[in-house]
């Protein structure tokens, strides 16, 4: 056992990587981004570099800008099943939606996952902030964030409950006197509530997780609220220090007014690092990227995010503050902040504005050598702005290999990060507890 | 290519085996039905052995009579996917419901399946029998047969539209324009019916194999009907070559009245087999298996295929005939048939009927040498019984090794069975096209 706090760290994989032109890079390989072997090759390398897991995003709607760039989206669960087979030890978390899955199915998807890796499963919980989602699935009109929150909340204590509803000894197998299952320890759900009625059981034993981990990303006052009952790690974006401790602070206080402990919400905030053996030739890089960029492009991401539709202003002028709806954000709501934050600090162009969203959609992007991008990262983790980070490669594989390479060796110098695993599940990794079922008897005293 | 016609052979698998009491016998390892490995290892075996595919039944719902048998169900899609992970040919069927899945999230987790199979994914399309799987999905009574069918009539239409949604060609990965992808090939599918509206587009590229092979198993005149419409392989029930025949004859004559080339719909009958070196030794096998049964469960069993309660008859006595409801079949209504047949025929007692279904839930099990078996595939092969078998191991793996030892050498040395894989799909293995999109552009002459 480690003595000295440790780091977490999450690899968020994308197609193609996280800068929004990486695909067109010579560094990049777009013709395997459907290819399975480039992900197991990338998880395995994750894997030697001793993260604690991997993450794809998701979202059952296709993006209307898909003629710019690699928007495309497999479906992270069975990918992760088929990552599953090739690794041993790092975890692997599933974006899913609680607007657009079934609780039932979901809680099926996940049990199985958990089962077939042995413990290594994370569910990262979105309520889906696409409004076109909704037409795929029958509905007039995507519901509003406040309602898909509270569906959220009843789905998550749902799914707990079918999680749970098998007690971890209830398989027997007893060859002998053919008892398969001790029925006692199988416990109907009897879930009624306003969006839910499952009667349960789960049809799959309880999984070595007992419940996959459970992660969230929002940062709405919806989101900290819910991220602060529930989440066991969470995802998000700073673009500065005083953000990100302002963040820790917040939840960490949130999740002890919820009884829980707060080293049980591991915060993970986005970094994309630009990595050179000289700052100048880590800037250069990050150039050579934001000069790929397609502005159609930029222009639909930051109309998703403001609500504002910029394709008839010059980019090189101004930022029109005054069409910023502060009080009425239609965007993703967590990014809106975010966003006008950049612009009231900076006052950028149009063009500048893409240029600083373009390597993380929001997230902190880092350009510096291997030791400046682990000074930072040991600054943020030594002050009370994060338990780790979701490393966000500008580019794939080599944007994460040159991390991996570089900085890795530095964080383990300074006994920051793991050299080895010790544990073999996702909840070994983050140091999160193994949750009894809901539904546990209590040890009864031998007869 | 082989000029021969050749058969085709997919391996069921079944937590435990087929043979309802397959997990107490000493042969087995129950402790191992939840260890992907295992079925990790039997996908090796099953590819070695050259078989087409393999398959896993679903319901999402938990069997009542789990106290007595391994009858819980890990989700097929993504077992699958993690045994993609470790194999390179073999075709990989999931089973899932039209009933109880939402047609997006369905049409992601095959389509991702496919892509990270490189072609080899299938789905088993069942509207689901168990009643108490509506309990689980917030419905008040589970949908009636026919509306059952028509809803699955209508997923199938839809899903295909999202399988297709894309054109093959849709994605140009152009580094230097920076197109994507082809947004003139990318289709919305506009769907209103009278189940479902889904505009789509699929938010994934067409995968290897255009779309999943489409598998069906229902018997019954809706299944048929069902069938020979859209399924490329049926599964399907039958105690005696005759019934086999005329169960052939009906669905490619059912086939080609819908326009399709019959070759293009594999009839593949469940075969259980029992090997021995003589006869007899293989006799005994079996009452080694049938001894084991526990009669509570078979019970169950058969209140679900024939919808009455035996409990409180003499198991040594008579069956009671004129419980038999013909006319209004409450259970698995293709099942109802079969076992009535089974009654009409052989006058069991309730006893010697349990045993009669205890090996394959109605499916034909066969006791005999391997020369035995490979005679029996042969006969009903050449004389229009079967385009081949589901082989449904009564335990595993032992039960399947035997078959892959001992007959599938046999198979080959008459000329009936590959030694290699030609192809690298499912679709290449089953023979069947790769169907074009639906939304495909006919080709225009150059310019």
């Amino acid at each position: 056992m480690s003595a000295k706090r440790q780091l977490t760290l999450n690899l968020f994989i994308y197609p193609g990587g996280h800068h929004e032109a990486a695909w067109r890079h010579p560094n990049s390989s777009p013709d395997d981004l459907l290819d399975i072997a480039f992900y197991q090759d990338l998880a395995k390398r994750a894997e030697e570099a001793t993260f604690d897991s991997l993450f794809f995003a998701d979202g059952p709607v296709l993006a209307d800008n898909i003629r710019y760039a690699s928007r495309f989206r497999v479906e992270p669960i069975t990918w992760l099943a088929a990552i599953a087979g090739v690794t041993r030890s790092i975890g692997l978390i599933a974006t899913a939606s609680t607007t657009y899955f079934e609780p039932y199915n979901l809680a099926r998807l996940f049990a199985s996952l958990d089962h077939l890796s042995r413990g290594r499963a994370g569910w990262n919980i979105v309520t889906t902030s696409a409004g076109q989602a909704a037409q795929n699935f029958g509905l007039s009109e995507h519901p509003a964030h406040t309602e898909r929150y509270e569906r959220g909340r009843e789905f998550v204590e749902l799914i707990t409950k079918l999680w749970d509803s098998w007690e971890d000894d209830a398989v027997a197998a007893d060859q002998a006197s053919g008892l398969f299952a001790d029925t006692s320890k199988i416990h109907f759900v009897d879930h009624i509530g306003r969006h839910f009625r499952v009667k349960g059981p789960l049809n799959i034993p309880r999984s070595p997780q007992g419940r996959p981990v459970y992660v969230q990303a929002g940062s709405s006052e919806d989101g900290r609220l819910f991220a602060a009952q529930y989440a066991e790690a969470i995802f998000t974006a700073h673009q500065t220090i005083e953000s990100a401790r302002n963040f820790y602070a917040d939840i960490k206080k949130r999740a002890a007014a919820f009884g829980r402990h707060p080293d049980h919400v591991k915060i993970l905030p986005g970094i994309s690092p630009f990595i050179g053996s000289t700052e100048a030739e880590a800037r250069r890089l990050e150039e050579e990227f934001d000069a790929l960029i397609q502005p159609d492009y930029s222009l639909t991401q930051l109309n998703r995010m403001l609500g504002i539709d910029l394709s008839s202003f010059d980019l090189d002028g101004p930022f029109p503050r005054h069409l910023l709806d502060r009080d009425g954000a239609i965007g993703v709501a967590s990014r809106f902040q975010l966003v006008a934050d950049i612009i009231d600090r900076e006052n950028p162009t149009i063009r500048q504005l893409i240029q600083r969203l373009a390597g993380g959609r929001g997230h902190y992007v880092k350009a510096g050598t291997p030791e400046q991008i682990a000074d930072e990262i040991q600054l943020w983790f030594e002050n009370g702005a994060a338990d780790g980070f979701n490393v966000m490669p500008p580019w794939l594989p080599g944007g994460f290999d040159v991390f991996a390479c570089e900085v890795v060796p530095l964080l383990r110098k300074r006994g920051l990060f793991r050299d080895h695993y010790e544990g073999t599940t996702l909840r070994d990794h983050y140091g999160l507890p193994r949750p009894e079922s809901l539904f546990a008897t209590p040890v009864r005293a031998s007869a």
